[in-house]
Order: C-alpha cells, then structure tokens, then sequence
C-alpha cells in the first residue's frame, strides 16, 4: 500500500470542501477531495439545497400561486400535483450541477478519491471504498463532511410515514397532511413548500417564534403570512411521542395535544456526519451532535485540521460554507509561507464580512448586516426605513402586497446598517444593500439613485425616504414625507 | 376672472412633472400642476409604461412561457388567451397608480387644475376645461407634457386593424398575426409581448438592429431570442405602403416584399404633445417632432421655462423623466436663492447621475455605465467578463440558460465602468452593479463577497473572475479559471 501525499486532503465534497479545494489548486497545492458517496457535491446538491430549491421552484410554477394571486384562484394550473411532478425538473439540475464540480476540480488537478476517510494518525487518512483501501499523508486537513439528520431512537422512522428531510424527496406521493416538527431553516422551508401544493401543515417548534436569527419583524411577516396560506402553527410546543399506528401517524404534545397527520417529517437538529472519521486518532472530538469546534480562520484544536461547512454549525448555509472553505484554505497556507519566512503567524486577511442570509421560504426572505436586535446589543443608535412592496409599481404588478424591505441606518452619519427582505426576490435584492454596506455609504445614496421603473428595487428608495424622515421628524416635520407614495389599499 | 400666482407651474401629471411638482413643494413652494386628461399620470400610468408592463406580466403568467421551459409545451397555462386576460389585472394597477398619485400631490398642498394648458405670454398659462377657464401667473414652467404616437396621413389607421401603440390596449381580441412597423422600445416590447402568446409577429425596422443605444452583444442576445420566439425581424428594411382592404392589412416593403397580416401596430416615432400649448407666445419652438430642446438642467431657451419627460427625447423612460424633472426643478430655485443672494448662478448640483435603462422586452434587458461602443470612443481601455445563467445554479433552477451579465471594467484599476444583463430580473440585478460603479469600487468587490446561493446575483461573482481571468492570460495563464465554473450544456 503505497502513501500518497498532499498539501491539502478535504473530507467531504459539499461548498466548503469544493471552494478549499480549489482556493489551495489556485495556489499550485497538491489537494486531494475524499467523497463517500459516489457523486460529488455533498447534500447541497444531492438532498439539501438543490433539490429543495428545485422543488420550490416547481411548486411556484405548477400551483400557480402567483397567478391566484393575480387572477383569483381559478387559474390553478395543475389540479393533482404529484412527486414527480415536483422533482421534475430537479434530477437534472443535480446531474448538471455535479458534473460543473466534477469538471472543476479535475480540470484544476484535484486528485478525487471515493470511499470513507478515517484518520490514522493527525496527518493520515486512511480511504475505504468498496473495492480498495488507500492512505493518504496530508500536511493540512480540511473537514468538510456536512451533516446528516438526526434520528432518534425514540421516534418511529418508517418510509413515506414517519421521514427525515433526505426521505421527503424519495416520496412516491404527497400526503394529504403533515406534521412537521422543528421549525428552523429546512422545516421551514418544506412546510411552506408543501402547503402551497395543498398538503395540510402543521409546524411545531418549541421556541416561541421561527428562525431566531431573523429580524423579529420579518419572522412575524413570515408567521403571518405562513398561517394565511393554511399552516398550522404550534409554537412553544413540544412533542413528547411520536406513534405510528394503522398508517396514521400521531403526535403527542408536551401540553397533552394530539395531532393526526398522513405523514411526519422530522426535522430538529442535524447532526455532524463524524462518526466515521475516527477522530481521536487525530487528537479530535466532536460535540454531541457531532459537530466540530473552530475559530475564526476554521481551525480545530489541532492547528492542521480544518473543518468548515454544516459541521461547524449556523448558520449552515451553502453560501457561507463556500466562504469558510476559502478562508480556511487562504489561512493555512498563508500561515505556512509566513512560518517560512520566520514571521509570526497574524490573523490572515480582510475585514469582516458581510454574510447575507438567503432563506427559501415561501415568500423568501434575506439579510445582510445588523438585525434590530444586536444593534440593540451592542448600544448602537439607529434608525429604520421601511417600504412596503404594495407601495411601489412593480408589487402592484406583481401582486405581492406584504412583501417589505426594512432598512436600518446610524440616524447621524446615515450609514447602511443592515437590510431585511422578505417578498418576492428579496434574496437577490438584499445584494444591493450588501454593496452599499460595503461602500460604507450612507442612505442618501439610495434617495439620490434613478431606479429602473418598475422595479422591486424601488423599494430601496422609498425605504430610505422613509427612514430620512423619520430621523427628520424629530426636528422639522414631515419635509421628506411628499415623496413617498401614499400607502396604497 | 382672476389669475392666481405660483412659483412653478407644471404641465402634465406624468413621471416628470410628479416629482418637479413635490420637489418644488418640499421646498415650500406654490405649486400647481395641470392635466388635461381626467385622471393624473400620464402616459406612463394611463397607455405606456404601466399598461404594457402589467400585459407582459399577464402574459408571463398566462402563457406559461416560465413552465413551458421547465416542463415542456404540454404546461401551457391557458389555452385561448384573450384581451380581457391580458388586462384583467392592469385597470387595477392603473387606478391604484393614479390614485397614488394624487392623494401625493394633494397631501403637499400641489394645486391641481382639470384642463389644457396654453401660454398667453412666458409667465402666463391659459386652463381651459369644458366647464370653465382660468389663467395662472407662473415665476416658473415645467413643460412635462409628453408624447403622443405619431399618426402620419398616409397610413390607413382603422381601429382594431391598423393602429397605434395607444389603441393596443383597446383591442376588441388579439389578432393572430401583426406587423409591427417600428422597432424602437416600444414596438420591440409589444412584439415580444405579443409572440408569447402566440400572435405570428414580424417587426420592421429600418435600422440595421433593433434598440442600437444596447451593447451589441446584448442586442444581438436579444435579437436571436426574439426569431427563437418565433418572431420574423425585417431589419433594415423600411415599409413604402400600407393598404387596408376586406379586414386585410397589406405592408410593402421597400424592397418590394409585401406582408399581409389581420393587423399592424404603428409605431415609428412619437411626437411631443406641444400642439396646443401655444409655444410662440411664450417664446418657444418645438422641432419638427413637436420636441424642445433643453440644457444639462431642463432649461429651454426661455430661461424659466423647463422641459422635462419624453418631450425632450431619448431616453424617454419614466425613470429617467423622474430624474430630470427633480433635475428641473432644484435648478430653478437654487439660481433663484443664488440670485437673491447676488451669486453667479454656476451648474447647480451632483456629480454625473447614472441612469439605468431597463426595457421590458422578453426576455428583459438592463444596463448601466459604459457601453463596449462609449468606451471605444472616449479611447478609454476596457475588459470584458461574462457570466451565463447557465453557469450558475439559479440559472438552471428557473431554466434561463440565455441569459447573461456582462461587466466592462478597467483593465489597471478593475473599477468598475458598466455593467449588462439579458434575461430574467435584470432590470433589479442591474442596481448590484450600479451601487458598485456608484461607489467607484473594483470587480474585486464581488469576487471577495458572499452571495446568497442559490441567486442570479451570483453572476457577479462569476463575471468578475471571468473578467479578471482575462486580465491575468496576457501574463500568468488561467489562474483564475478554476474557479469558474464550466459551461454547463
């Protein structure tokens, strides 16, 4: 068994791993990518993101949701919408997408191992596939094996009853109801994929409001907007017991409530899919969820082992996964060449970042910057600007009334400090805010702008007419007050 | 009768004449605004911007272009679509607009006359309504009176068979084939509108392509995803004759080809709506396309008189009149404060504005900054980088493997100079890169972000490391490249 060595061996082939692996080929390091499935690309392409994105999209078009919305609910375009229906279109999406990885990182000379890596020692891994078992040496280590939903004992997992989020997508079909317990990003998001398609939802969650880290005023839009469609939900509660009895399945309530849905997807917590690496071989231990601790640059506490991804923990998304791969990368091989040249090793690179958040629920929501809340935290004055899609052109086109993008800006200098979207393509409008942010520029940018007409994009404007007068009010009344368009019925 | 006096006062209700009306009342102004159609807004509310963009929306919705792509042919939403589908939602937008529209004018105290406006010397307006008329002193004009289609006597208007772009919306059905004669923004919209739900079109222009202020690659995207659609371009042909007879129209082309189709939309050219403003008493002339002409700030020859809005010319978007009449407006009273304070009244305000164009064709298109032609001419060096949707996840999601986001910065700086997009949202995406020209930052700025995933926003990302990539081949080769992903099929 001959050993192999590498600058860099990355464990796992979702974003994180993917955007370490090419960051260090981009450097001219000898990287290898261990996959244990047999395509590349981790859950988001193959169970998560991807395929729920798609399904989303899916349940847009053939609902007709936004035709409803326009033309009353006589235009629903397909009557019985079935499982194959919805992952129409995803299979092909997915091929497509790991083929793009596929080629990227050959063409870049990353050398891709299939199998199980488990350590040896902190700097080998041994490989394990089905045919063949291979050590490889690596000099730095990135883990970026994901997560996997948890499954506790106690709750009874059966097909097409009782699933996990993987098994949603290999329904044969859509049940009429169903419980969904858990209510952060992926519960969320299916509960609201499925109740568009007309499956009765129930959400529980034991926390008093979905999605914490959303601005409180975007979550209770989001609340809102989810019960108008038909979701039931039940927050601060628990469930204690999980039946499943004559193919009804029952959940019972901490507070003594019981729920009697076709199906339940279960969906708290995701564990860090680290039981295999063999972890104390490399001086390691994950939490108990599996999951790994690291600092701001990704390091373990074995400074040659990364980890970046899912298994780090929130926010989980494969954006930001991609960004803790690079950053991982940049800083291990940064550290060396300065080791190299005798310096002392200093925080690598860049200010912080701007992380937007994208969240497919159903409206979509995004953010970038400050919430209402850390500001308050950190005792830093400011200001809102608020437009409502109604208010604008394009929402009156569009038929999205309750869409809004929330600005909140220093009420002295004006500063952008943070955006908050939910509405129709909030995650692709919160990355106009994301630049002004960066800028550094104040609102002011936003009222003196020409917009296209019309435009969600709009909004922006009206926002920061908004906030402008409001600081305004203080002193002279309502000067700005005339160039916002009236609240429109 | 008695003449009332007021600082400015605006004629015409549209984009223009809005936002100079409460710009001026902002600053405590008198103000008055006069509309001789019935109802406040304009060509943009009543017969322009908003009716054609809520039928396009009608039309994306109904002909299930979107599920056509995702799904095949067989999603096609609804099989006869008339015009009564097609309007169904735009009197509501109208109205809501309109109202808008005066509940803001009336809160800021803008006096509001029902009436044609004339002049009987330069600060002196004529009203005349069928009930009544008034005459008001003005210290200053906004002229915002917009543009009507031009009707030359040769072509045999007939309603329902032969008409202008004012009479579409008032079409008894849709016709199954039209000739668009003219292919300026408005004929190319509605030839687009219209093949999406199935009207055999053939547009004629006598240009070499259409919409030549567009980036040629744009144009040319365009261009062969209107013939994909279906739709015959006649370009660089002009028509010599149009007949009319037994409900059949008859076009003959220069070049002796004749077309016969159930209908044809004429709309080459709009004129200035200036005939019955009595120009010659306050000193004026408009050219021969019922146009004036104006400086940097809206100023015509008579110093107080501003024009503002179509009625100058190009561009001739409603976002852009808003601009220039909120342009017009500042000028007049800042030279008046200057005046008052016995300065020399220098250029009032701002550095160069940038205007983003957006043109709702199918599929849309946007832009911002320099054009690949503008920058050739100033001799100023420029690279390219391009993203295809088709490269990112997003783009394979909505199934939009045509469209594009194409950015020109400077080869040294890599700021930032312009940026172009065809294809689904480019009208909001175009705002990224304007912030980011606005800010004078590098293409860096977007390979250093985060980008929601997955979004159409990351078209930045992927076309600066395109661009960058470029950059770098004339020394190091394809450093960059592995980060961009392949060209998917």
């Amino acid at each position: 068994m001959r050993t192999q060595s590498f600058d860099l061996v990355v464990i796992g082939s979702g974003p994180a791993g993917q955007k370490a692996a090419l960051n260090a080929a981009k450097m001219r390091k000898r990287v290898a990518v261990i996959e244990r499935l047999g395509d590349l690309g981790g859950v988001c392409i193959h169970t998560g993101t991807i395929p729920s994105k798609a399904m989303r999209e899916a349940v847009l078009h053939l609902s007709g949701l936004q035709e409803r919305a326009l033309y009353g609910a006589s235009y629903k375009v397909k009557q019985d919408i079935t499982m194959h229906d919805l992952l129409y279109r995803c299979h092909h999406v997915v091929r497509t997408e790991a083929d793009v990885i596929n080629s990227q990182l050959r063409r870049n000379g990353v050398a891709v191992f299939g199998g199980s890596g488990a350590f040896i020692d902190p700097h080998t891994i041994r490989i394990t596939s089905d045919t063949d078992t291979t050590d490889v040496h690596a000099t730095n280590v990135l883990i970026g094996v994901g997560t996997i939903p948890s499954r506790p004992h106690e709750v009874p997992f059966a097909p097409d009853k009782v699933i996990d989020s993987d098994e949603l997508l290999t329904l044969k079909r859509l049940p009429r109801s169903i419980t969904v317990v858990g209510g952060g990003v992926i519960g969320t998001e299916y509960a609201c994929t499925m109740a568009v398609v007309g499956v009765r939802v129930t959400l529980i969650d034991s926390r008093p409001r979905l999605l914490e880290f959303l601005d409180d005023e975007i979550a209770e839009n989001l609340q809102f907007r989810m019960r108008d469609m038909g979701i039931r939900l039940k927050l601060g509660e628990s469930v204690s017991k999980i039946t499943l009895e004559d193919g009804v399945v029952q959940a019972t309530l901490g507070s003594g409530k019981r729920l009697q849905t076709d199906a339940l997807l279960y969906c708290i917590g995701r564990r860090g899919a680290t039981d295999e690496l063999n972890l104390p071989a490399a001086g390691l231990k994950a939490d108990n969820r599996g999951r790994l601790t690291v600092n701001e640059f990704g390091q373990t506490s074995v400074p040659h082992i990364y980890a970046a991804g899912d298994v780090v923990g929130f926010p989980a998304l494969a954006s930001t996964s991609m960004e803790q791969g690079r950053t991982a990368s940049s800083h291990m091989f940064q550290k060396e060449l300065m080791a190299e040249r005798g310096e002392v090793a200093e925080p690598a690179n860049s200010p912080a970042k701007l992380f937007p958040y994208g969240i497919y629920t159903i409206p979509e929501i995004s953010m970038v910057g400050q919430t209402e809340q850390s500001l308050t935290k950190q005792n830093m004055p400011y200001e809102v600007g608020i437009a409502r899609y109604r208010e604008i052109a394009r929402g009156q086109l569009i038929a999205d009334p309750n869409g809004m993008l929330k600005l909140l800006f220093h009420p002295d200098s004006r500063r952008l400090l943070g955006v908050h979207a939910i509405g129709t393509g909030a995650t692709e409008l919160i990355h106009i805010g994301q630049a002004v942010i960066a800028a550094g520029m104040p609102i002011d940018y936003f009222v003196d702008s020409v917009f296209n007409y019309p435009t969600l994009a709009e909004c922006y404007k009206v926002a920061a007419l908004d906030g402008i007068n409001r600081v305004r009010l203080v002193g002279r009344s309502a000067e700005i007050e005339e160039l916002r368009p009236a609240k429109a019925a």
